[in-house]
């Protein structure tokens, strides 16, 4: 094991880890393949066995994986075993439609935190949360404890609630704003942008 | 040029595209370089040559890129000349918020028409649009000439509607359901999943 896996590799594992979840706990399965799980997710099964020898040995010739075995040991690998707090940023239709996923909290996060600028919303109930005012960012991140932060604020302001972000501790944020944000090393930045994707598909539609 | 392009640098063509109507309708910038595109990204100048390289010649040695005749260019590459017909299939928080985000006009995309099943939505107006029953799903593609396709519904009916938007010509799907979709050669699928995105960044946190 090493920290020198390619991040690459790191980003199928949770890729895995859902279709193990699903396969145990949605069909009642025990144990699969890296054929059957390759199957599933149109990876090949050398690609799956590559993946997952970078962290140990996993299954056996012949027997395959036992799933939940394999579901704890990528729980793991991914920091999955305590659950993450996370915060918000942005109850437009877009931060509600965030607040009332309830994908995550099954999965390991709990959002804890909305913020927004607008007095209309400041206060309001959002799923569960109570929208707050932007000010009280840094003071709702100590006192929740947060760690992670989901960006769903207008591009114009992005980057200065990154920078509050990070100032205040936060070490890894999603963005779904259109644009890049600049941070220092040893902070990551996921984005999130439909148009991006949906863009690098029309590459391959004939045009109309 | 060459259909064989990778397709990791397709996926980066959308983002430099971003980047360059940013500087150009936002800042007015009227030139730039490789390596200004590449500091504001975090890509290196290099790589950004490179990536452009396969399409042909689009700046001079000193002079760098025109920022208005490398937006047209990329445009053309990416098929953005048109514009792209959409549905949105599902109107629950999610849709809704994809039905009333301003960013997909203005980059090439029109949501045509949502579904739902849910009754008490159907015949409602959402973003300008009426919630349609998915009963009308493949009547609507054709009626509206929908090449591409949300999907915002709940897992247990993605696959199936899929399938339907398929067998109804849609080429390019972006999905927001957590899990996998099966899909024929050259239908193509694009995954947004917020967990997945974050569990990828949980393994570089130190877990607390």
């Amino acid at each position: 094991m090493n920290k020198d896996i390619p991040d690459i590799v790191i980003g199928r594992l949770p890729v895995y880890l859902r279709e193990l979840n699903q396969m145990a706990n949605s069909e009642g399965l025990v144990t699969t393949s890296s054929q059957e799980l390759g199957r599933r997710l149109d990876i090949s099964s050398a690609q799956i066995r590559k993946d997952l020898s970078h962290f140990g040995e996993f299954g056996k010739q012949g027997t395959g994986y036992h799933i939940s075995y394999l579901i704890d040991q990528l729980e793991l690998i991914l920091h999955l075993t305590t659950t993450w707090n996370v915060a918000v940023i942005g109850a437009g239709y877009l931060g509600h439609a965030l607040v009332n996923y309830r994908g995550f909290q099954r999965r390991g996060f709990v959002v804890k935190c909305l913020f927004d600028i607008d007095q209309q919303k400041i206060g309001t109930e959002m799923g569960r949360l109570v929208v707050q005012h932007l000010d009280e960012l840094e003071a709702s991140i100590h006192q929740n404890d947060v760690q992670m932060a989901i960006l769903a604020c207008p591009p114009n302001v992005a980057q200065d609630v990154t920078d509050r972000l990070v100032e205040a501790g936060v070490k890894s944020l999603l963005s779904y704003v259109p644009g890049h944000l600049n941070v220092q090393d040893g902070v990551q930045v996921s984005y999130s942008d439909p148009v991006i994707q949906m863009q690098r598909m029309t590459y391959y539609l004939e045009p109309g």
